[in-house]
């Protein structure tokens, strides 16, 4: 017999809701309105090292959530974040856990707390801003793996095809209403796992009052 | 004998620093990133009797220092606003006093407070939001005085030839650097008094990395 506990539960609803692959669109109207948003509010992602720092030894994450790229989900836990100037006290984990920490944050959350995180690429943490991050079992300090990450477009590779993009390219996103603006200069991110999304941070979605699953197009 | 208190030379510096009708290049590469960004941090506008509620009767802004907009200045004072979810206790009022009171949020303020600000342009505050706003001598109940101040570059009669531009068009304007936006649907205001400047909050800022003073252009 097996025994039923909440994590054994919590690990399967992740299986189910982040392990299915994304299923393209059969068409795309690629010069339409047909990408949708994805905004990306302040979060963090840890190493199994600094999980356990923060939460005890073995622990691991509860899922609350799907988010769209698969694999990935909100978990259950926040932790305070920490800067000269602010604390934000419940800031969202996305798991599952990496390879590396990192912290994401806004312009505006970064002039907030007091730093100033560049604008990066996840993942490339060289010289990027320190936070203090508390949680309920203990505190690190993240040092190089604060940053506001650098908006782009998740897709797969037969959706690249139909964009006529390739994984790297710098393109033009536009989004629609009255306080419409176009993106230059965001990168084109082609893997075997994406969903087909426009990542932005809250004060891009700000600065064109748009909302999650709002749709927006590539322009050349 | 005039007897000299801070509040004459205080006066004497708002006529020295607000007086002057600033003075259109003589000549504008119009096809080129020829227009200075202002980049509006949350301020409030307050009636005389706003003003007096406040800060007590009789009571007169100090200066602080210029805008580019000619007649206006940041005042010496600040105020604290408050909403249902947070309070920023310290917020510029500008100057001088106005024919109504108005304060100008960023969206991200304005979640932050916990209100719905609507973009309008300045003046347009039918059904707008509400917010406390407290000084050292009294509070008021500011309804229908909140917005998120809608982007718009103001310009000089002479300065909208030479950008083929009038009063009351949509034009796009496009920011330079790695994080570039085209913000579409630009009001242009022409008046007799205007500094070339295009208008933008803290959100929009952010979302181009841009500062002060950075240089945008027009486009058609």
């Amino acid at each position: 017999m097996v025994e039923i506990n909440e994590k054994l539960i919590q690990d399967i609803v992740a299986k189910i809701i982040t392990g299915n692959k994304p299923e393209p669109k059969a068409e795309i109207d690629k010069d339409g309105f047909s990408i949708p948003v994805g905004i990306s509010n302040r979060h963090i992602h840890l190493t199994k090292e600094h999980l356990e720092c923060l939460f005890g030894e073995g622990y691991e994450l509860g899922v609350k959530g799907s988010v769209k790229q698969p694999g990935q989900f909100a978990a259950n836990e926040t932790v305070a974040i920490a800067g000269p100037k602010a604390i934000f006290p419940k800031v969202r984990i996305l798991g599952p856990i990496r390879s590396y920490s990192q912290i994401e944050i806004s312009r505006t959350d970064s002039r907030t707390l007091g730093i100033k995180a560049p604008v990066r690429n996840s993942g490339d943490l060289d010289n990027s801003a320190t936070l203090s991050v508390i949680g309920p079992k203990g505190s690190i300090i993240l040092k190089n793996g604060v940053i506001c990450a650098n908006r782009h477009v998740h897709m797969l590779p037969e959706q690249a095809k139909v964009y006529e993009v390739k994984d790297g390219d710098l393109v033009k996103v536009e989004t629609m209403g009255d306080k419409g603006v176009i993106f230059k200069n965001v990168l084109v991110r082609v893997t075997d796992t994406s969903a087909l999304e426009f990542h932005i941070d809250t004060d891009e979605a700000n600065a064109c009052e748009i909302k999650n699953d709002a749709l927006v197009r590539i322009l050349k």
